[in-house]
């Protein structure tokens, strides 16, 4: 068996045979690898730099006394730094997996996008999780960014979860039972290590001491800073790190806190990271730089057939996310379509696949060549070109001769009326592989992904590496190259086929040869292969529920080249989980699907899909492993949670700072709760049930699972409230308080549960208005838009609520800040209310000039509702339409400034007086109601009809104009509280 | 070539294979890989434990900005715990230097004494440096104690030097120049760090911060020893002893800190090492326990012959220190004489031989047998053994039972006085291997060291381990076993013979065949080896002291088997350095005989002594590498104080303090300097050199050569006032200010020098003796006697002193301290120098009588030692010796209160008459002389003789026997004030 001890040195040779030195852990805690300055440092600058180390990685927040299985306070990392990037990072890495005895071919070895981001470091960058089997092994980064400095060039990091990798390779369900050296256990060297550590960051740590230790070290590393020396400023930082960590474990740190820290650390790293860049320049780049790989050379154009052939064109990426890979698609169809379109080159269908490692364009009947053309270049104008003698001129000489033709060529044509010599020139369409090199060549660096990253290609930028082109018309390659890459016939195949790649003969045969060697091209059969699969292997007893996991499974779809779905069960006893629990991890961490009966409870099963020809049994046994060791960290904080009573839990959220400002989130909850009872009381729906859950609100995020699977607060809630003896109707309100938690969520159901939810989003929407106030642009990092969004579905679908107006809600809370609320603020979210109204009524499907016309009502958003509903059959009903037109007609002719009233005395036309009886005669109803003033103002559309015929409101008399006007505006008002008619088109 | 990189794996690979697990550096600053918890707790307690791991060792106190070629801030220890010892790490150690290309047999491998202590950690444990060519490359330590805990079962500790190891093999002479990893340097890798943290550690270090830091993690470190959990507290102490070394290399620790500091972390070290072991028993001692090595059954005992054989016995041990060497040579002696005196074995004379590895006896002629012997047992008294009839008693009969013979062996003896039954048994000499056996078991049990320790042997303890026995009477083995070590016939070589071993036919050939394998028994060889072969080497130019460095001759000596001399050279240049640390780095660090021509001054040369055959010329380049090493780092302190001018070094005095309660080093040269003028304006010897060598006094304990070589305190200073362009006299005075230095040291030959030595070592003894006390036993940190044996030579040595006063010297000095001294602590000063001087006076080879008689004067010891000149030859005059005896026997006669005084109206004898008017007559000198005394009583010899003769002193006659008394008290006092004459025995 292989030692854990041997993992670490087998690695650690395997990588040193690559090249990369070896150096030792960071002699402070840390929390990853990263931190130690062999990668933080020396991934800045010029220099290259290749390193392999282990390092034992501290974690306050994962101790667990060495309870759990899986979770450790200090685990063990091996970090592989390489920079530049290689061009094959990941075959290399694949090597290192063989150097421990991994067989790549059995396992399922896979790359799941993970981007990676430290803002206390100021460093992020774009890569995978590696899973072997379902269980994460491995971070895989391309570093883009550290200290705040772009990096130049980019490097390639590495980093093994060991401990993972030696309980899966050993078959170990709990990290002491590794073999760590032959005959002697991890649990034997490390666990005692492990419970103390945990006793203290858990229990132990003095909050007082690390606070004072974290100021120390703070102000030693800005001392070090000014003193120029960025290495003990490095160590500083690091300590501040650790020091800040403890205090979260022993949960001292506000959600202010760490905003404030997570800058100060940011600001220190990048002055340390800037303060290292300039040393190592003024040392002269000790280590050397790099130089950047040449571009490539396009393959020589050749052109074999002069018959319409396909044209296919692969560009090999690494491991694409699904999101980027469905942009991609669509970037690569419009990019190819435009491109051809430029062309004169007749081509057939466009089609465009993708699979994480690939994009493909085949298009169909591609012609062998351009169709010719005859171009017309403009010379001088006439006048200029011939002498008076008719003779031609200097100037028209030296254009014929520019254009390299004799004088017979001239001819005259107008230009823009102008008469001028023109040459016309008759050019031969070129061949297909010299169009397409260039249009293939535009296709690839047009790609743009949501968040683009360098590699080591000195010009491009895409969300992965791309690190090949096939590209072929017909049986012969198109010459294209982009910066490092050209195209050829070769393809590259799953990792692990024999050979890793395949030779094409014919465009037509592309697709073919994919198949043949597993891949699956397009998306819609991966997807019927993974849905037939997994169906047919949860026959007879399960069933997958498609259409709830259709985004699930067009995630995997995309994950996987050739899907080859797997059933794997895990025990009975966590079905006492709760089903949200079970689901989140099999969805969100494993991408597993789950099944269940035709009740629709869960069965202990799950699907999932393997990429490739894999050893199943090897892979299921793998996956159902990891999912084990999920769920009974799961287990392991809901039975803790279980055992802690309501209101500790809910003591837990005075440590929770919510922002700086306002208070915690206890204080938070409390606003929440007081709101909701005076909106209950108001609306006379205050109930027993609603006060003891408003008591109980939020409880569930002082819970530890909440805490770990923050996706699961009110679901907890509801779960540990029915565990607790509560009445089931208040455990209902306390979960339906966080209704809804998305678009498309499900709504409070409960009078109790909406006013809760409502009290929550506008205690959000006036205290972050009021402090870091209201979203701009696309940083909305408080998800301020979701909470509005979810505010208006809440009032909307509730009937209770429905006379309430959003705008005393918005007093009331704004009442209740620690800070104040400006009138100017007060306003800018009624603002921001009726804006997120109107996107909402607009998506639904509604003509936003009804939207408009009912937004004076956004306060009411039920209200608006029955208007927009009304609206819908009063466009058809004409006697609005004729109100409607007489007061959109009076709002045109009148000023806006005009007010209602007119003297009637000086009115004297009969059609004038017949308004003003009807107007006289016309009571609107107080309340918003579209059909009673249709009713009310039903006698009025015959006299302004007539009006409008016979008066001209214009006189020349002022007194009579100013009458008229006002008998006009008196109509106009009519309408006034009702709609906002300016917007309506009738 | 072999990387560093390379060479950390391949010793790690080499203990792996011998069962040790690897673990990672500790994640908190180090400056030992002691400190790793996979050392100091895992030594603690009865678990097996073997592990290998490289430990980056910080030590700031090391910082040299990277510049200095030998020393750096943070080196690379690779650390191997074995665990318990395996009975031959030594040759294990071996194993793993040709697992990095060391050839053994070609570089001279040497063990030399080195015994480590933490007393921070409460730890301590014997051992060796390990020299490779002159190198230490590695600290190999049995640990003894650890957090004050003895540890049983002993562990072996190896430490190895690995940038040390890896210049020396790459032949690098600046570390940043080793190949670290394939084509990448040490500096580049870590130079800038080094830099750095020398700057962080020797000047930017903010000190009120670190100061915070050390008094944090001290309190953390005991609220976690509160808590029971050892290793987050253990943890914390190391964070307190970085914290420490930081404040230590800026210089902000005094002796008062430094030593409450040691105080507090050996205090937690403790309780962390008694928690860990509680911890692990509570446990169950995962990792069980280990059986101690079964004891060692003896060889069969044979006899093959009967005539008189040679006996010779071998202890093999592990390399002896010098010292012990010598004392364990006198120990089997002793123990083997007295052993055989015990037996009736006839044998000739006993030799003991001593090497570092051996101590071997020879005995000639000891016989086969012992001599037979009649032996004589009581029985009953002779009344009880027969009743009335003459028939035998039941008392009897039982006696003779016992003694298994009948009534006709019984006989009668008187036996006290009293005639007792008894019976004479002839006993049979046992067998010479038999009676051997026992004897030289004795002598392996009875042999102990100055500082003992344990090894793997359950029972035994010594110096060093005891690893094997050879032990043969003629051709047969001597039967001898005592623990786990059983003697053979086998001896072993030297380590690097092949085979190492070889097997004694008989006794006699023993030594021939050691000889034979190069092993040189007899010290008195070795040395004349060594002595012959350095000065062939240096002739004809160079000149070896043998007299003057006798005693490192004898250190040498006795630190090698096979004496093999060797020549090596340094750089000329570096003779610029001063003679003192040219010869103190040779002969403290190196023990290198150092070289001079004809004139005495150095030659850039140096005597090596190899121990066996080695490769000669690699031995002498890697001596001369470690020699420019030493020198180069000398250079750099020289240097730096060359550049510092003398005030600025006194300055430094300032921050290191004397004691916590006598102030700071520059209080205690303030004070020396006053009392020095004080005591030279009382004797009239006040000069302007004095003056300005008492503001110079101690200031190179300021500088950076001094602060590394202690022992060079005085030298320096002349050095650096010299090239300060001080007066030569000047510069001479603060040298003799520090002499003596040791027994036997230089005295000052100028008065200055005199009379500031004198006051220092005033200072020092009434300052300790008013704080701490006066030395009591054997411990005397402050070397108390020391100084008091250097004030007494000096006093003596200086005529311009002789009429100086000690006494009053003590007051003057207690006068300045800044703690009270009491009237009583200054008599017990007065008492100590008094013992002190009688030590010395008798080590001189006074008779102790006449020592003591001149003891009152030991506040002018001048004076007493004229005194004690006269009474040489007083002892020969008959005056003297006739004044002498009518003191004495007045003195006898007289009771000790009765005053002198009498009333001479009441004499009335002619005698007492007689002696009244001579004693009348006599004027006695005031000053104490002996020759005037002598002169001016000579009167009184004849009348006291007579009054003696011839006057009843204790007349019935009361009054006349007061006056009687009374004129004899009156002759006794004479004597008084010069000398004690209660002691004098003539």
């Amino acid at each position: 068996m292989l030692t854990m001890q041997d993992a670490l040195a087998r690695l650690t040779a395997y990588w040193t045979d690559q090249g990369c030195l070896i150096v030792q852990p960071m002699n402070t805690e840390v929390g990853a690898g990263t931190l130690n300055p062999a990668t933080f440092l020396r991934v800045l600058g010029p220099e290259p730099w290749r390193v392999v180390y282990p390092e034992p990685s501290v974690r306050p927040d994962d101790s667990r006394y060495g309870e759990n299985p899986n979770r450790l306070q200090t685990h063990t990392q091996l970090q592989v730094i390489l920079k530049p990037d290689p061009g094959n990072p990941q075959e290399l890495y694949l090597g290192s997996l063989a150097a421990i005895g991994i067989d790549v071919t059995a396992h399922d070895v896979r790359f799941v996008e993970d981007n990676w981001a430290s803002p206390a470091l100021g460093a992020w960058g774009l890569g995978w999780e590696v899973w072997l089997d379902g269980l994460e092994i491995t971070q895989f980064t391309y570093f883009q960014q550290a200290g705040g400095l772009n990096l130049d060039p980019v490097s390639v990091e590495i980093t093994y979860g060991i401990e993972r990798i030696i309980m899966a390779l050993q078959d170990k369900t709990h990290f002491k039972e590794i073999e760590y050296s032959p005959g002697v256990s991890y649990g034997e060297v490390f666990g005692q290590s492990e419970y103390e550590m945990s006793r203290y960051y858990l229990d132990d740590a003095d909050i007082d001491a690390n606070r004072r230790l974290l100021e120390i070290y703070a102000a030693e590393a800005q001392r070090m800073i000014d003193a120029g020396l960025p290495v003990p400023a490095h160590s500083y930082v690091l300590k501040c790190s650790q020091a800040f960590n403890v205090l979260d474990s022993r949960g001292a740190v506000s959600t202010a806190d760490r905003a404030a820290e997570f800058a100060r650390m940011r600001r220190l790293a990048g002055e340390v990271a800037r303060l290292w860049v300039d040393r190592r320049t003024e040392l002269g780049l000790p280590l050397g730089t790099i130089t950047p790989p040449d571009a490539a050379r396009p393959a020589a154009a050749v052109q074999t057939g002069d018959g319409e052939r396909t044209l296919v064109f692969e560009i090999g990426t690494e491991e694409l996310p699904p999101s980027e890979l469905r942009s991609a698609r669509e970037q690569v169809r419009r990019l190819l379509t435009d491109g051809l379109a430029a062309t004169r080159l007749s081509h057939g269908e466009v089609r465009v696949f993708g699979t994480p490692r690939r994009l493909i364009a085949v298009v169909t009947a591609v012609a062998a060549r351009e169709s010719d053309h005859v171009r017309t270049v403009k010379g001088p104008k006439r006048q200029a070109a011939y002498g008076g003698d008719g003779a031609p001129t200097k100037a028209l000489e030296g254009f014929l001769r520019g254009q390299g033709v004799t004088i017979d060529r001239a001819e005259i044509e107008d230009v823009n009326g102008v008469p001028h010599v023109v040459v016309r020139k008759h050019e031969a369409g070129r061949a297909a592989p010299t169009v397409l090199a260039a249009v293939l060549a535009q296709v690839v660096t047009g790609l743009r992904a949501a968040k683009n990253m360098r590699w080591n290609d000195p010009k491009l930028a895409f969300s992965r590496p791309l690190r090949w082109l096939t590209a072929l018309w017909g049986d012969d390659v198109v010459p294209v190259a982009v910066s490092t890459l050209a195209a050829g016939r070769r393809t590259r195949l799953l990792r692990t086929a024999v050979p890793p790649h395949a030779d094409i003969d014919a465009a037509e045969t592309f697709l073919e040869t994919l198949g043949v060697n597993g891949i699956v091209a397009d998306h819609a059969d991966r997807r019927e292969l993974i849905v037939i699969g997994a169906q047919d292997l949860v026959y007879p007893d399960g069933r997958i529920d498609v259409t709830g996991e259709a985004a699930l499974i067009d995630q995997i779809t995309d994950l996987v080249e050739q899907p080859l779905p797997l059933l794997g069960t895990f025990d009975e006893s966590y079905l006492s989980l709760p089903d949200a629990v079970l689901t989140t991890v099999m969805r969100k961490h494993q991408r597993y699907l789950p099944v269940r009966d035709a009740d629709g409870a869960l069965l202990p099963m799950f699907v999932t899909v393997a990429n490739g020809p894999v050893d199943v049994e090897l892979v299921r046994a793998g996956n159902e492993a990891v999912l084990r060791a999920r769920y009974e960290d799961a287990a392991f904080f809901y039975r803790a949670d279980l055992e802690t009573p309501l209101a500790e839990m809910r003591s837990h959220l005075n440590r929770l700072t919510f922002t700086d400002r306002l208070g915690s989130m206890a204080d938070r909850a409390d606003r929440i709760a007081n709101l909701a009872l005076t909106v209950a009381d108001r609306q006379k729906i205050g109930t027993p049930v609603l006060n003891r859950a408003a008591e109980l609100l939020k409880f569930d995020l002082g819970s530890q699972l909440v805490t770990e699977m923050t996706s699961l607060a009110g679901v907890m809630a509801r779960d540990y409230a029915l565990h607790a003896g509560e009445d089931r109707a208040v455990a209902q309100a306390v979960y339906e308080a966080e209704l809804p938690r998305n678009t498309g969520d499900a709504l409070p159901s409960s009078a109790a549960g909406a006013v809760l939810s409502l009290a929550d989003r506008l205690d959000l929407v006036t205290g972050l208005a009021a402090t870091v106030g209201l979203p701009t642009g696309s940083s909305d990092p408080f998800a301020v838009r979701r909470a509005v969004l979810g505010l208006l579905a809440v009032h909307r679908a509730t009937p209770a609520l429905a006379g309430f107006s959003l705008a005393d809600g918005l007093e009331l809370a704004a009442a209740a800040q620690p800070v104040p609320v400006s009138p100017e603020v007060l306003a800018a979210c009624s603002e921001f209310l009726t804006r997120r109204l109107e996107q909402v009524l607009t998506e639904e499907g509604h003509p936003v000039d009804r939207v408009r016309a009912v937004l004076p009502h956004a306060a009411r958003p039920a209200l608006a509702d029955g208007l927009l509903a009304r609206l819908g059959t009063a466009v058809t009903d004409p006697g609005f339409l004729a109100v409607a037109a007489a007061i959109q007609r009076a709002r045109r002719i009148v000023p806006a400034d005009t007010p209602a009233g007119y003297d009637p005395s000086v009115l004297k036309e009969p059609a004038e007086l017949a308004l003003h009886a009807a107007v006289t005669a016309v009571t609107v109803p107080s309340e918003p109601d579209l059909e009673s003033f249709v009713t009310a103002t039903r006698p009025l559309v015959e006299p302004v009809g007539t009006f409008f015929d016979e008066v001209f409101v214009m006189a020349d008399d002022p007194v009579l104009r100013a009458a008229r006007l006002g008998l006009l505006a008196t109509v106009r008002d009519l309408g006034e509280g009702l709609l906002d008619w300016a917007h309506l088109r009738l």
